[in-house]
């Protein structure tokens, strides 16, 4: 009987570690891997001085979370369970935990980084924030 | 092929939760119950204006991580592996992480608040610094 396995994955490394501990230790679980574009990375223009959050910019941002997919699903071979891709934009802390209240899932699984992060040794903010407030048990991996 | 957990337990609720989820989640794993006697909480004498670290109070607090133990033992009922008893002195945070360092640990499972937790929403300071320096994964439960 799968549980439901939440994994938010951002192109870091350690959306493979992520991966591999759910495919090692849950092999029987559904697993939707969340990828979350934030519009706050969109930045703004200088010289127009205006958001540069543009069709292109988040066509770009679509693009490069299926290239992230393609590139972690693959770590969860093997499971018996479905695998679910899902793009969400928002802040990625808020936006994790309101689709796994929404959506049914029994565990976050993710890395103690994301891509910015810069020390293994400490927790970064997205992780630190989703481990406060969410409901339902998180794993971090490292 | 059973991994090794850590479930740190401090008589809280919480604790019962980590053992659930491991007995649920990783059945065939070799789990040891972990607790932390930490000599701040011997607190001062007042009137002696001594620390009340007494060989009474040690000997109390040896007596309680046993009745702790008998509490949550029977919430791992059922899996395959070894349930081991520890008993530690120390700060809680490093004690546990030390302890899974030195002991092959392959995961820390424990609940975001121990028994001064007032909120579900907050991660306890425990919780989080154990996530935080833990070069294994932790998972916290609720």
């Amino acid at each position: 009987m799968g549980k439901h396995i939440l994994i938010p994955v951002d192109g870091s490394d350690q959306a493979h570690e992520a991966c591999e501990f759910v495919a090692e230790n849950s092999p029987d679980s559904d697993v939707t891997l969340l990828h979350v574009i934030n519009p706050a990375e969109a930045g703004y223009s200088v010289q127009a001085g205006l958001p540069t959050f543009s069709e292109e910019w988040y066509e770009r941002q679509k693009e490069r979370a299926e290239e992230i997919f393609e590139e972690v699903e693959p770590d969860l071979a093997g499971g018996d369970g479905t695998v679910t891709r899902e793009t969400e934009i928002g802040k990625p802390t808020n936006t994790i935990v309101e689709f796994a209240e929404d959506n049914g899932v029994d565990q976050i699984v993710m890395g103690s980084h994301g891509r910015s992060g810069v020390s293994r040794i400490l927790l970064g903010s997205v992780a630190e924030t989703v481990a406060r407030r969410s409901p339902i048990p998180v794993t971090i991996v490292r």
